[in-house]
């Protein structure tokens, strides 16, 4: 067993209660952006989260009134433009290994979204599973304003099956900022909230889940990334297999008795 | 030839009229819940349908104001939680094949939605290919709530292509209900219609269909599930080869000499 | 180098300013409609397209007031009536080339839509990358009124990306008129513009783009059809392959260098 509450990562701020993990990255005077080792810190965060029993569910939340700001323009891009390829394949893999870490951690993430979230920032509240935002959110897959194609981190694959291809491309050629309400009304944002609630109601929302069954939650988590490429048929047959697994859970057998006796279960995530 | 308009299912109501089949599940005083026998009927129902000359669209009807409240938990999760693996697998593989019978039967089928459609009953209008509905209508993928994973019989690979992965992603999670004025907004109701239209609506729609070269409707069903998963390119020389199939009909040279003569076609399914 | 600029297309208006190429179908009479010519000539532009130096996007223009009104009822449906299923299949398979010369070409495309828009003309609108059109644009996959399937050059795989599986199979089984309202509340239409500032406003979106990293632009669109049916973890991989080639980009050093200066970058497509 793995337990993660009382880790210190080094380069974001990081709490957990209630089995839900606090994520906020920490450069509120630069909007948030991220640098090599907050990068590869994030990476490895969310690869232990796989083995976490102390940790449900993550939120990644604000700093100062801003999501995050991508990759820093001095600590980031400079360095890029005089690596060699071998070293510029090893930094594209370390954040699309970031991604990855992401959909296979096993926990389901909210990205609580307020102000700026453009670039790697955009990806990160891309990449979760529920986005809730404030109406003064701006989002942005700038990519192309710094020279470098849309596909950054998943995003041609992703944000068109979360917002639809034709939305997706034009934001992907142009690099324009989405608003809150674009957001909200093509589906990238679940709801949006004002700023002053936005902290408590994601909380609430992670708390809720993580108040479910979340063996099965993993499983859900799991199968929506397995059955992205399959045909129907196999992704009905895996489903059916996963189901039955979830069938042996105790948590099932809680549920079940929990309604017999006209009682709400309470779920221990077995 | 097969023939389904004589059929006698015990366990739903059954209905055929002017090529349309009309399906309602019958136990309005508990919402039309499914039971082991009902999911074994419907799925050989839509095994049968591919092979029905008599039938070319399939319309699933509310009874007593509800679309159908899913599995019952008397009849099914009493029995589920003490079955054991090999029977859990055979149960989750038969409420797949139903779902994959109705993707499968090459007839159109439309889900007229009123009152509760949860769990299951959710499923059978996500496994539809059009919905409608009552602004009553309340439809929850709830399997979160009985302790299961949001994987049940397709939904974690079809709801993100009908509604984007996002909102997917937070009504498998929460299992909350999705009112009706969301799916619509969403794409997953078609339209909206009051209570007292619904089934006429949903008729008037299937008798449209119909109406239409059921051949080629077969063909497009087909087509928009083997095309799933398929590269782009593959895609689009499946329907090279689809459509050629198609324009050997005589239904197409009968829509070319209505047009020619300034009339309208009249299709015949061949 | 290919240069296409002073190219001279006999079933078609073509015409490149500012490296945008602007297309307009030449039968504005008859809401322009598509021959057996002016599809082969389509597909043989949009396949020369990939070497072009002097072009970074394409434009599809209306043209009298209307966009395209698809195949010809004489000139294409009359014959392929009388053919046999070789040269059916070779039809099929030129128009479903032209659909896979504008997904290959590596420009972006934007299509200005305004009136007609049925059958191929539809199809054109679908496959490009962003759409434009006025509210008086009526847009209709009508194959099944020609007795057709849906599945005509690819439109049972990219339509319900674009504006959901449900909406699709509406659209493809019923072969009824889109709105313009309802092709932009569903994410088929990028945005809605008045007649008057309908080509205005998709040329300038042209210049914007061409303005851009054409050559990573290029990349972003081959990765959007590249990564159509990958798994995630190897759509992410991809992209860190594909990145990885555009920040070797003088194009991204251009960028950092416009940022470090406090100016704006100058991209020269290399």
């Amino acid at each position: 067993m793995t337990r993660m509450a009382n880790r210190k990562p080094k380069h974001f701020l990081w709490q957990v209660e209630g089995k839900v993990a606090r994520i906020r990255l920490d450069r509120p005077e630069r909007k948030n952006p991220l640098t090599f080792d907050s990068y590869a810190e994030l990476r490895d965060t969310f690869r232990d989260l796989v083995y976490a029993e102390d940790v449900d569910a993550v939120v990644f939340l604000p700093n100062g009134g801003n999501f995050c700001s991508g990759g820093d323009v001095h600590d980031i891009i400079g360095p890029l433009v005089k690596m060699d390829m071998k070293a510029l394949l090893a930094f594209t893999r370390m954040t699309g290994d970031f991604v990855k870490a992401m959909l296979n951690c096993g926990k389901p993430i909210i990205a609580a979204v307020d102000g700026v979230a453009v670039g790697a920032g955009a990806i990160i509240a891309m990449a979760s599973d529920i986005r809730i935002a404030t109406p003064e959110a701006k989002t942005a897959f700038l990519f192309t304003r710094v020279g470098l194609a849309g596909c950054d981190m998943g995003a041609c694959a992703i944000l068109p099956r979360i917002i639809g291809q034709g939305r997706a491309a034009e934001l992907l050629y142009t690099g324009r900022t989405m608003s809150a309400a674009e957001g909200e009304r093509w589906g990238f944002y679940n709801r949006l909230v004002d700023a002053a609630a936005l902290e408590a109601d994601a909380l609430d929302m992670a708390a809720r889940i993580v108040s479910g069954p979340t063996f099965a939650h993993g499983i859900t988590k799991t199968q929506l990334n397995q059955e992205w490429s399959m045909g129907l048929d196999q992704a009905i047959e895996a489903e059916a297999q996963a189901q039955a697994i979830c069938m042996q859970t105790a948590d099932f057998e809680r549920a079940y008795e929990a309604f017999v006796a006209k009682g709400k279960p309470v779920f221990e995530g077995n």
